[in-house]
Protein backbone atom coordinates (compact mmCIF):
# COMPACT_ATOMS: atom_id res chain seq x y z
CA UNK A 1 0.00 0.00 0.00
CA UNK A 2 1.20 3.36 -0.69
CA UNK A 3 2.20 6.32 1.66
CA UNK A 4 1.38 9.77 0.71
CA UNK A 5 3.68 11.96 2.55
CA UNK A 6 1.14 14.76 2.30
CA UNK A 7 0.61 18.33 3.87
CA UNK A 8 -3.13 19.00 4.02
CA UNK A 9 -3.10 22.35 2.65
CA UNK A 10 -0.32 21.81 -0.10
CA UNK A 11 -1.99 22.21 -3.23
CA UNK A 12 0.61 19.74 -5.10
CA UNK A 13 -0.07 17.34 -2.65
CA UNK A 14 -4.11 17.73 -3.14
CA UNK A 15 -3.15 17.62 -6.89
CA UNK A 16 -2.16 14.00 -6.03
CA UNK A 17 -5.00 12.88 -4.02
CA UNK A 18 -7.52 14.33 -6.96
CA UNK A 19 -5.90 11.68 -8.99
CA UNK A 20 -5.38 8.81 -6.72
CA UNK A 21 -8.84 8.85 -5.79
CA UNK A 22 -10.66 9.93 -9.64
CA UNK A 23 -8.29 6.85 -10.51
CA UNK A 24 -9.27 4.51 -7.17
CA UNK A 25 -6.21 4.09 -5.94
CA UNK A 26 -5.27 3.16 -2.19
CA UNK A 27 -2.98 5.06 -0.12
CA UNK A 28 -2.36 5.86 3.65
CA UNK A 29 -1.80 10.11 4.54
CA UNK A 30 1.62 10.38 6.51
CA UNK A 31 1.78 14.11 8.09
CA UNK A 32 4.42 16.92 7.02
CA UNK A 33 4.70 20.17 8.45
CA UNK A 34 7.39 21.72 5.40
CA UNK A 35 8.13 23.96 8.02
CA UNK A 36 9.99 21.03 10.23
CA UNK A 37 12.26 20.04 7.68
CA UNK A 38 11.92 16.16 8.86
CA UNK A 39 15.34 14.30 8.19
CA UNK A 40 13.25 11.30 7.22
CA UNK A 41 11.07 13.46 4.60
CA UNK A 42 14.71 14.86 3.07
CA UNK A 43 15.74 11.16 2.95
CA UNK A 44 13.33 9.76 0.89
CA UNK A 45 13.20 13.36 -1.40
CA UNK A 46 16.23 15.08 -1.89
CA UNK A 47 13.96 18.42 -2.93
CA UNK A 48 13.08 18.30 1.08
CA UNK A 49 9.36 19.01 -0.09
CA UNK A 50 5.97 17.17 -0.38
CA UNK A 51 4.38 15.48 -1.85
CA UNK A 52 6.51 12.40 -2.03
CA UNK A 53 4.41 8.58 -2.28
CA UNK A 54 6.55 5.68 -0.79
CA UNK A 55 5.30 1.43 -0.87
CA UNK A 56 7.80 0.25 1.93
CA UNK A 57 7.23 -3.49 1.18
CA UNK A 58 8.22 -2.98 -2.19
CA UNK A 59 10.75 -0.18 -1.79
CA UNK A 60 9.55 2.34 -4.02
CA UNK A 61 9.44 5.96 -3.60
CA UNK A 62 8.09 8.43 -6.31
CA UNK A 63 8.73 12.41 -5.37
CA UNK A 64 7.47 15.61 -7.55
CA UNK A 65 4.33 15.95 -8.30
CA UNK A 66 4.48 15.67 -11.93
CA UNK A 67 6.48 13.16 -11.92
CA UNK A 68 3.67 11.00 -9.40
CA UNK A 69 0.97 12.00 -11.51
CA UNK A 70 2.94 10.72 -15.09
CA UNK A 71 3.92 7.07 -13.35
CA UNK A 72 -0.34 6.89 -12.24
CA UNK A 73 -0.91 8.21 -15.80
CA UNK A 74 0.89 5.20 -17.12
CA UNK A 75 0.35 2.23 -14.90
CA UNK A 76 -3.42 2.77 -14.25
CA UNK A 77 -5.70 3.05 -17.06
CA UNK A 78 -8.70 3.91 -15.06
CA UNK A 79 -9.72 7.89 -16.22
CA UNK A 80 -7.30 8.92 -18.22
CA UNK A 81 -6.29 12.68 -17.21
CA UNK A 82 -3.20 12.77 -20.15
CA UNK A 83 -5.60 11.80 -22.72
CA UNK A 84 -5.89 12.57 -26.36
CA UNK A 85 -3.36 13.71 -29.07
CA UNK A 86 0.29 14.39 -28.27
CA UNK A 87 -0.99 18.18 -28.91
CA UNK A 88 -3.57 17.33 -26.47
CA UNK A 89 -1.61 16.07 -24.12
CA UNK A 90 1.20 18.91 -24.81
CA UNK A 91 -1.62 21.38 -23.63
CA UNK A 92 -2.86 19.56 -20.67
CA UNK A 93 0.28 19.78 -19.45
CA UNK A 94 1.11 23.05 -20.46
CA UNK A 95 -1.74 24.47 -17.92
CA UNK A 96 -1.10 21.69 -15.05
CA UNK A 97 2.92 24.00 -15.35
CA UNK A 98 0.51 26.88 -15.73
CA UNK A 99 -1.29 26.46 -12.62
CA UNK A 100 2.31 24.84 -10.35
CA UNK A 101 4.27 27.22 -11.53
CA UNK A 102 2.83 31.07 -12.12
CA UNK A 103 -0.92 30.36 -9.89
CA UNK A 104 1.57 29.20 -7.19
CA UNK A 105 3.97 31.61 -7.27
CA UNK A 106 1.68 34.51 -7.76
CA UNK A 107 -1.26 33.58 -5.36
CA UNK A 108 -1.17 29.95 -3.56
CA UNK A 109 1.86 31.03 -2.17
CA UNK A 110 2.09 34.28 -0.87
CA UNK A 111 -1.45 33.64 0.35
CA UNK A 112 -0.12 30.51 2.42
CA UNK A 113 2.90 32.58 3.69
CA UNK A 114 0.49 35.02 4.79
CA UNK A 115 -2.50 33.97 6.25
CA UNK A 116 -0.69 29.96 7.54
CA UNK A 117 2.86 30.46 8.20
CA UNK A 118 2.53 33.81 9.83
CA UNK A 119 -0.12 32.57 11.49
CA UNK A 120 0.65 29.11 12.84
CA UNK A 121 4.82 29.51 12.83
CA UNK A 122 5.86 33.12 12.64
CA UNK A 123 3.32 34.52 14.60
CA UNK A 124 3.11 37.70 12.99
CA UNK A 125 -0.18 39.38 11.12
CA UNK A 126 -0.64 38.94 7.48
CA UNK A 127 0.53 41.91 5.08
CA UNK A 128 -2.18 43.48 3.98
CA UNK A 129 -0.21 45.20 0.66
CA UNK A 130 0.68 41.29 -0.25
CA UNK A 131 -2.51 39.76 0.22
CA UNK A 132 -3.96 42.72 -2.15
CA UNK A 133 -1.50 42.06 -4.90
CA UNK A 134 -2.17 38.66 -4.32
CA UNK A 135 -5.72 39.07 -4.75
CA UNK A 136 -5.16 41.62 -7.83
CA UNK A 137 -3.15 38.00 -9.48
CA UNK A 138 -5.61 35.95 -8.39
CA UNK A 139 -8.45 37.97 -10.64
CA UNK A 140 -5.80 37.98 -13.88
CA UNK A 141 -5.81 34.25 -13.72
CA UNK A 142 -9.88 33.55 -12.94
CA UNK A 143 -9.93 35.95 -16.01
CA UNK A 144 -7.54 33.33 -17.99
CA UNK A 145 -10.08 30.15 -16.52
CA UNK A 146 -13.11 31.77 -17.64
CA UNK A 147 -11.79 31.96 -21.20
CA UNK A 148 -11.01 28.58 -20.87
CA UNK A 149 -13.97 27.21 -19.51
CA UNK A 150 -16.06 29.59 -22.23
CA UNK A 151 -14.12 27.83 -24.98
CA UNK A 152 -13.71 24.14 -23.84
CA UNK A 153 -15.19 21.50 -22.00
CA UNK A 154 -13.13 21.05 -19.19
CA UNK A 155 -10.04 23.27 -18.97
CA UNK A 156 -7.50 21.15 -21.61
CA UNK A 157 -10.13 19.93 -24.09
CA UNK A 158 -13.13 17.52 -24.25
CA UNK A 159 -12.27 15.87 -21.06
CA UNK A 160 -11.28 16.53 -17.60
CA UNK A 161 -7.93 16.29 -17.14
CA UNK A 162 -4.78 16.47 -14.58
CA UNK A 163 -5.01 20.53 -15.64
CA UNK A 164 -8.60 20.72 -14.08
CA UNK A 165 -7.02 18.68 -11.22
CA UNK A 166 -4.03 20.76 -10.28
CA UNK A 167 -6.29 24.09 -10.63
CA UNK A 168 -8.73 23.06 -8.22
CA UNK A 169 -6.19 22.13 -6.03
CA UNK A 170 -4.91 25.69 -5.99
CA UNK A 171 -8.12 27.33 -5.69
CA UNK A 172 -8.90 24.96 -2.99
CA UNK A 173 -6.01 25.66 -0.59
CA UNK A 174 -6.77 29.42 -1.81
CA UNK A 175 -10.49 29.58 -0.98
CA UNK A 176 -9.64 27.42 2.42
CA UNK A 177 -7.77 30.40 3.54
CA UNK A 178 -10.67 32.75 2.71
CA UNK A 179 -8.34 34.48 -0.11
CA UNK A 180 -11.18 33.66 -3.13
CA UNK A 181 -13.22 36.27 -4.32
CA UNK A 182 -15.67 35.23 -7.62
CA UNK A 183 -16.69 38.14 -8.04
CA UNK A 184 -17.07 38.77 -12.17
CA UNK A 185 -15.73 35.35 -13.04
CA UNK A 186 -19.27 33.27 -13.16
CA UNK A 187 -17.53 30.88 -15.57
CA UNK A 188 -14.50 29.89 -13.17
CA UNK A 189 -16.43 29.80 -10.32
CA UNK A 190 -19.54 27.24 -12.55
CA UNK A 191 -16.76 24.87 -13.43
CA UNK A 192 -14.89 24.72 -9.95
CA UNK A 193 -18.59 24.11 -8.25
CA UNK A 194 -18.93 21.19 -10.78
CA UNK A 195 -15.02 19.96 -9.16
CA UNK A 196 -15.86 20.57 -5.97
CA UNK A 197 -18.96 18.29 -6.16
CA UNK A 198 -16.48 15.24 -7.58
CA UNK A 199 -16.43 12.23 -5.27
CA UNK A 200 -12.86 12.61 -4.94
CA UNK A 201 -13.04 16.32 -3.87
CA UNK A 202 -14.74 15.23 -0.87
CA UNK A 203 -11.66 14.04 1.95
CA UNK A 204 -10.17 17.60 0.78
CA UNK A 205 -13.57 19.34 1.55
CA UNK A 206 -13.46 17.61 5.46
CA UNK A 207 -9.67 18.41 5.90
CA UNK A 208 -8.81 20.81 9.13
CA UNK A 209 -6.02 22.15 9.99
CA UNK A 210 -5.30 22.55 13.52
CA UNK A 211 -5.59 26.19 14.75
CA UNK A 212 -6.45 27.18 11.37
CA UNK A 213 -10.75 26.96 10.39
CA UNK A 214 -11.79 26.69 7.13
CA UNK A 215 -13.17 30.36 5.57
CA UNK A 216 -16.76 29.95 5.82
CA UNK A 217 -17.84 28.48 2.02
CA UNK A 218 -15.37 26.23 2.16
CA UNK A 219 -16.93 23.11 1.77
CA UNK A 220 -19.71 24.35 0.96
CA UNK A 221 -21.51 22.64 -2.44
CA UNK A 222 -23.95 25.85 -3.64
CA UNK A 223 -21.83 29.19 -3.50
CA UNK B 1 9.24 23.73 -39.35
CA UNK B 2 9.09 24.55 -35.25
CA UNK B 3 10.74 28.00 -34.38
CA UNK B 4 12.01 27.80 -31.12
CA UNK B 5 11.14 31.22 -28.93
CA UNK B 6 14.45 30.98 -26.71
CA UNK B 7 16.94 32.97 -24.65
CA UNK B 8 20.51 31.90 -24.92
CA UNK B 9 21.22 31.57 -21.19
CA UNK B 10 17.77 30.42 -20.42
CA UNK B 11 18.38 26.63 -19.10
CA UNK B 12 14.93 25.31 -19.92
CA UNK B 13 15.82 26.80 -23.47
CA UNK B 14 18.98 24.95 -23.14
CA UNK B 15 17.30 21.67 -21.83
CA UNK B 16 14.66 21.50 -25.11
CA UNK B 17 17.71 22.69 -27.72
CA UNK B 18 19.61 19.63 -26.15
CA UNK B 19 16.61 17.30 -26.43
CA UNK B 20 15.54 18.99 -30.12
CA UNK B 21 19.25 17.77 -31.23
CA UNK B 22 19.76 13.99 -29.79
CA UNK B 23 16.62 13.40 -31.72
CA UNK B 24 17.88 15.38 -34.56
CA UNK B 25 14.73 17.32 -35.17
CA UNK B 26 15.17 20.85 -37.08
CA UNK B 27 13.88 24.09 -35.93
CA UNK B 28 14.57 27.97 -36.27
CA UNK B 29 15.93 29.79 -33.27
CA UNK B 30 13.43 33.54 -32.70
CA UNK B 31 15.38 35.68 -29.73
CA UNK B 32 13.56 36.41 -26.54
CA UNK B 33 14.78 38.86 -24.01
CA UNK B 34 12.95 37.80 -20.73
CA UNK B 35 12.87 41.54 -19.40
CA UNK B 36 11.39 42.90 -22.30
CA UNK B 37 8.00 40.79 -22.40
CA UNK B 38 6.96 41.36 -25.48
CA UNK B 39 3.21 40.88 -26.62
CA UNK B 40 3.79 38.28 -28.90
CA UNK B 41 5.45 35.98 -26.13
CA UNK B 42 2.68 36.78 -24.09
CA UNK B 43 0.41 35.67 -26.83
CA UNK B 44 1.82 32.38 -27.49
CA UNK B 45 2.66 31.59 -24.03
CA UNK B 46 0.40 32.63 -20.98
CA UNK B 47 3.20 32.22 -18.61
CA UNK B 48 4.81 34.79 -20.75
CA UNK B 49 8.44 32.70 -20.73
CA UNK B 50 10.63 30.74 -22.84
CA UNK B 51 10.75 28.05 -24.27
CA UNK B 52 8.08 28.02 -26.84
CA UNK B 53 7.96 25.85 -30.18
CA UNK B 54 5.58 27.59 -32.66
CA UNK B 55 4.39 26.05 -36.11
CA UNK B 56 3.33 28.26 -37.98
CA UNK B 57 2.14 26.23 -41.17
CA UNK B 58 0.24 23.80 -38.95
CA UNK B 59 -1.07 26.26 -36.13
CA UNK B 60 0.61 24.20 -33.29
CA UNK B 61 2.24 25.77 -30.13
CA UNK B 62 4.15 23.90 -27.05
CA UNK B 63 4.83 25.85 -24.04
CA UNK B 64 6.80 24.90 -20.91
CA UNK B 65 10.13 22.83 -21.61
CA UNK B 66 8.73 20.07 -19.59
CA UNK B 67 5.57 19.46 -21.72
CA UNK B 68 7.81 20.20 -24.85
CA UNK B 69 10.16 16.89 -23.63
CA UNK B 70 7.33 15.12 -23.07
CA UNK B 71 5.85 15.71 -26.88
CA UNK B 72 9.46 14.99 -28.55
CA UNK B 73 9.30 12.15 -26.62
CA UNK B 74 6.00 10.76 -27.47
CA UNK B 75 6.33 12.15 -31.39
CA UNK B 76 10.18 10.89 -32.13
CA UNK B 77 11.29 7.33 -31.42
CA UNK B 78 14.93 8.07 -32.05
CA UNK B 79 16.94 8.51 -28.64
CA UNK B 80 14.63 7.77 -26.05
CA UNK B 81 15.28 10.48 -22.72
CA UNK B 82 11.94 9.50 -20.68
CA UNK B 83 13.00 5.39 -20.72
CA UNK B 84 12.80 2.02 -19.16
CA UNK B 85 9.60 1.27 -17.04
CA UNK B 86 7.49 3.30 -15.13
CA UNK B 87 9.98 3.80 -11.60
CA UNK B 88 12.85 4.58 -13.61
CA UNK B 89 10.63 6.89 -15.78
CA UNK B 90 9.26 8.55 -12.78
CA UNK B 91 13.43 8.90 -11.90
CA UNK B 92 14.11 10.54 -14.63
CA UNK B 93 11.02 13.09 -13.77
CA UNK B 94 12.26 13.34 -10.10
CA UNK B 95 15.29 14.98 -11.32
CA UNK B 96 13.89 16.78 -13.89
CA UNK B 97 12.44 18.63 -11.77
CA UNK B 98 14.86 18.55 -8.80
CA UNK B 99 17.58 20.29 -11.53
CA UNK B 100 14.66 22.70 -12.94
CA UNK B 101 13.34 23.39 -9.40
CA UNK B 102 15.54 23.25 -6.20
CA UNK B 103 18.96 23.84 -8.27
CA UNK B 104 17.38 26.52 -10.52
CA UNK B 105 16.35 28.35 -7.48
CA UNK B 106 19.16 28.22 -5.73
CA UNK B 107 22.04 28.49 -8.10
CA UNK B 108 21.26 29.31 -11.91
CA UNK B 109 18.14 32.16 -10.85
CA UNK B 110 20.21 34.42 -8.56
CA UNK B 111 23.47 33.93 -10.56
CA UNK B 112 21.62 35.05 -13.66
CA UNK B 113 20.25 38.31 -11.41
CA UNK B 114 23.38 38.61 -10.24
CA UNK B 115 25.92 38.43 -13.31
CA UNK B 116 23.20 38.98 -15.95
CA UNK B 117 20.21 41.12 -15.27
CA UNK B 118 21.72 43.41 -13.77
CA UNK B 119 25.01 44.03 -15.58
CA UNK B 120 22.99 44.11 -18.84
CA UNK B 121 19.75 45.98 -17.30
CA UNK B 122 19.86 47.09 -13.97
CA UNK B 123 23.05 48.36 -14.43
CA UNK B 124 24.44 47.44 -10.61
CA UNK B 125 27.26 45.58 -9.54
CA UNK B 126 26.39 41.88 -8.28
CA UNK B 127 25.77 41.33 -5.00
CA UNK B 128 29.17 39.18 -3.41
CA UNK B 129 26.76 37.94 -0.26
CA UNK B 130 23.96 36.47 -3.06
CA UNK B 131 26.90 34.95 -5.41
CA UNK B 132 28.44 33.24 -2.09
CA UNK B 133 25.30 31.77 -0.72
CA UNK B 134 24.64 30.23 -4.37
CA UNK B 135 28.36 28.99 -4.32
CA UNK B 136 27.37 26.86 -1.19
CA UNK B 137 24.19 25.74 -2.11
CA UNK B 138 25.82 24.92 -5.62
CA UNK B 139 28.46 22.62 -3.63
CA UNK B 140 25.41 20.85 -1.95
CA UNK B 141 23.53 19.81 -5.88
CA UNK B 142 27.10 18.84 -6.98
CA UNK B 143 27.67 16.35 -4.25
CA UNK B 144 24.23 15.17 -4.77
CA UNK B 145 25.42 14.76 -8.71
CA UNK B 146 28.63 13.00 -7.33
CA UNK B 147 26.69 10.35 -5.57
CA UNK B 148 24.52 9.75 -8.59
CA UNK B 149 27.43 9.40 -11.14
CA UNK B 150 29.19 7.29 -8.50
CA UNK B 151 26.03 5.01 -7.64
CA UNK B 152 24.43 4.96 -11.63
CA UNK B 153 26.41 5.04 -15.13
CA UNK B 154 24.08 8.08 -15.62
CA UNK B 155 21.82 10.56 -13.52
CA UNK B 156 19.03 8.43 -13.45
CA UNK B 157 20.49 4.97 -14.37
CA UNK B 158 21.98 3.10 -17.24
CA UNK B 159 21.15 5.07 -19.69
CA UNK B 160 21.53 8.87 -21.08
CA UNK B 161 18.13 10.36 -19.83
CA UNK B 162 16.41 14.13 -19.95
CA UNK B 163 18.09 14.39 -16.38
CA UNK B 164 21.16 14.77 -17.75
CA UNK B 165 20.47 17.01 -20.47
CA UNK B 166 18.52 19.36 -17.56
CA UNK B 167 20.91 19.28 -14.86
CA UNK B 168 23.86 20.12 -17.94
CA UNK B 169 21.42 23.12 -19.47
CA UNK B 170 21.96 24.33 -15.53
CA UNK B 171 25.54 23.97 -14.99
CA UNK B 172 25.97 25.20 -18.42
CA UNK B 173 24.36 28.79 -17.69
CA UNK B 174 26.44 28.84 -14.05
CA UNK B 175 29.62 27.96 -16.06
CA UNK B 176 29.22 30.73 -18.59
CA UNK B 177 28.54 33.09 -16.00
CA UNK B 178 31.41 32.24 -14.63
CA UNK B 179 30.00 31.08 -11.34
CA UNK B 180 31.55 27.03 -11.48
CA UNK B 181 33.59 25.85 -8.88
CA UNK B 182 34.43 22.06 -9.33
CA UNK B 183 36.68 21.61 -6.82
CA UNK B 184 36.35 18.57 -4.58
CA UNK B 185 33.68 17.28 -7.48
CA UNK B 186 35.75 15.20 -9.77
CA UNK B 187 32.54 12.66 -10.34
CA UNK B 188 30.61 15.54 -11.26
CA UNK B 189 33.28 17.39 -13.47
CA UNK B 190 33.81 14.33 -15.31
CA UNK B 191 30.22 13.52 -16.19
CA UNK B 192 30.11 17.03 -17.73
CA UNK B 193 33.19 17.04 -19.44
CA UNK B 194 31.10 13.71 -20.93
CA UNK B 195 27.92 15.69 -21.49
CA UNK B 196 30.13 18.63 -23.03
CA UNK B 197 31.58 16.40 -25.39
CA UNK B 198 28.21 15.83 -27.49
CA UNK B 199 27.22 16.64 -30.57
CA UNK B 200 24.09 18.00 -29.18
CA UNK B 201 26.05 20.28 -26.72
CA UNK B 202 28.01 22.13 -29.24
CA UNK B 203 25.83 24.59 -30.77
CA UNK B 204 25.70 26.25 -26.58
CA UNK B 205 29.29 26.15 -26.28
CA UNK B 206 29.20 28.47 -29.52
CA UNK B 207 26.64 30.88 -28.03
CA UNK B 208 27.40 34.02 -27.65
CA UNK B 209 25.63 36.82 -25.36
CA UNK B 210 26.23 40.52 -26.03
CA UNK B 211 27.98 42.59 -23.77
CA UNK B 212 28.81 39.48 -21.39
CA UNK B 213 31.27 37.34 -22.83
CA UNK B 214 31.44 33.56 -21.74
CA UNK B 215 33.47 32.95 -18.76
CA UNK B 216 37.73 31.44 -20.05
CA UNK B 217 36.93 27.74 -19.51
CA UNK B 218 32.99 27.56 -20.63
CA UNK B 219 34.18 26.06 -23.98
CA UNK B 220 36.58 24.47 -23.80
CA UNK B 221 36.79 20.49 -23.80
CA UNK B 222 39.58 19.79 -21.67
CA UNK B 223 39.63 21.55 -18.07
Amino acid sequence: MWQLHQFPLCPFSRKVRLQLAEKAVAYDLVRENPWEGRDELWQINPAGRTPVLRDSARGSVLADSRAICEYFEETIERTPLIAGTALQRAETRRLVALFDENLYRDVTEPVMHEKLMKRLILRQPPDGQTLRRAGKLLHGHLDYIDWLVDTRQWLAGPTLSLADLACAAHLSVIDYLGAMDWSGHEQAKGWYMVMKSRPSFRPLLGEKMDGLPAAREYATLDL
